[in-house]
């Protein structure tokens, strides 16, 4: 078997949270999987289940750089020939991106840039994008489905994210073969980088006595565990829609829990007993949105349901993420 | 007076095909104004009619780069108290932007960042967006208001607006206090800096015998008069509207016309009797959309309506190209 009849898929931030299941899950494929990433919130370590198979090669690059994804890129073909780029590498830290708009524009949308150049250059033609709920913006009540705007973002990461799919469509038109928009929810699993969870856990750890929870903790949300992301997207993946570029919500069916509901969770398991101090408003922070009304309608038409609704799924990833934290 | 009692409104691009418009408006108004420009499609010529007034200057900058931009908002802010910027400057050069992203990216988006975040710097509350009805991309025959989704824009120039769009909609929940985002629809008039009249008499005069059309000659497109865009603009920003981003299509009451029609029109004024000769396909290049039915039901809502329709707003175009080629 020459090198060149791998079958290769990049996972462009493939030692992130989401990264690190995808990769086992195509490793499991039979692919090739080369995972790039900068380590800036990804971590080696992340990666320990998968690291030892020798179908799996790690990439350090940062892939909002030219030369560097480049590098990358050459680095993926001779390990085979690319037949996909799964593009997850983003900041995640909402805030900060508000805080400094540069963070957003670097990690989560030059990325883009340089990875739509890249397989430009070496004629790969699927890409499979991590975009996220947060370019609906703010819209209320208002059912959040595929065919509604205007999208009108209140976070740089969701404006970020939603250039990136501007950016992906037209390169569709002349250069792409295939390519899916996937708009993630808010996602709780292992290994946690970010999120509610996590920050209640370390705040309950740092300050066992009370948990300060932003905002008034009646914000509610739809959650998704990283197992049932990941089968989702293989699942619309599979089933090789004739659309040159889809775009999908992925989430539970139903409409989530509050941040109330989650901080009692966590409490109960890390701290029992522990006092619970609430904020006043119902956004924890600029760029957070309170309530969605998410339309998963459509992943739904093509037959695919989570295994966990968004209680199961907040309720393992509490156990997940304490015993994470235990570590 | 001392100087920061004046008002000032900021052109960026302000020496461009509609920027220079613009710009005798708001000094019509009574307003200072300090047009922004890099020359790299704009030009001093353009602005003959209001270089003269002691209330206009002219600063050479490149708004994508950011101590340039930085730069140019501290020299307005030495004519008065900056309260609006309307920004205009882009790549108008669509099928150059295709074959190169950099050329969007670098001209279209990133001088949004950088205006972004100098207005955050100046505490600069108000912006005016020249979007486009590219950010819609290819829905055929779907009509194309503001609330249809999701938005596929087929060359990287929508790309870039529809990624300007979103970053702005994030400043106005950190820290502007209005934003219009007007979609442009294709504008005709003088000083004509690119687009399908200028081409097709550059071309005739080029080759006086026969005009080659790029495409079967079927693309159907509503034109605007440059006058009529700009006093669109100005009374949607008098009614002073409630909502802090404001999105509104801007376009004539008409469905448009062919570019045949156009075709021939050009042909009419310039070469009588020359040949016209069509290619195929009913798109003229990559990233070109065939057929628009673009609504304008939102602007009317607001009692707006234009002087000129397609047909009218073509036929004074076409005098006036010719009669700027003439000089």
């Amino acid at each position: 078997m020459t090198p060149s009849s791998h079958s290769v898929s990049v996972v462009a931030g493939g030692a992130g949270f989401i990264g690190a299941t995808l990769c086992g899950r195509l490793l499991d494929e039979g692919k090739v999987v080369v995972a790039v990433d900068n380590f800036s919130r990804g971590q080696r370590d992340y990666l320990s289940g998968v690291g030892a198979d020798e179908r799996f090669h790690l990439v350090q690059a940062d892939l909002a750089v030219r030369e560097q994804t480049v590098a990358a890129f050459s680095t993926a073909a001779r390990f085979g020939q690319v037949i996909e780029v799964w593009h997850l590498a983003a900041n995640s830290d909402i805030p900060a991106g508000v805080a400094d708009a540069d963070v957003d524009l670097k990690d989560t949308f030059l990325t883009t840039v340089e990875i739509l150049r890249a397989m430009k250059a070496h004629a790969v033609g699927v890409i499979y994008f991590a975009s996220s709920s947060a370019i609906y913006g703010d819209l209320g009540e208002t059912e959040l489905h595929e065919s509604i705007g205007p999208l009108l973002p209140i976070s740089n990461y969701g404006a970020m994210k939603l250039a990136s799919e501007a950016l992906i469509s037209a390169a569709a038109e002349s250069h792409l073969s295939k390519a899916c928009l996937f708009r993630f929810p808010n996602v709780v699993g292992v290994p946690a980088t970010h999120g509610v969870i996590l920050d209640f856990v370390n705040k309950l750890i740092a300050s066992p006595e009370v948990l300060h929870v932003l905002g008034d903790g009646t914000q509610q949300k739809a959650y998704l565990h990283v197992s049932d992301l990941v089968s989702a997207m293989l699942a619309i993946r599979a089933r090789d829609l004739t659309t040159k570029v889809e775009v999908v919500n992925i989430g539970p069916l139903d409409q989530g829990v509050t941040v109330k509901w989650i901080a009692e969770q966590v409490v109960a398991r890390v701290r029992p007993g522990a006092a619970i101090q609430f904020g006043s408003g119902n956004k924890g922070w600029v760029g957070d949105v309170p309530k969605f009304n998410y339309s998963t309608a459509k992943l739904q038409s093509y037959g695919w349901q989570p295994v966990l609704g968004s209680v199961q799924a907040i309720q393992r990833a509490v156990d997940e993420v304490a015993l994470q934290r235990q570590q």
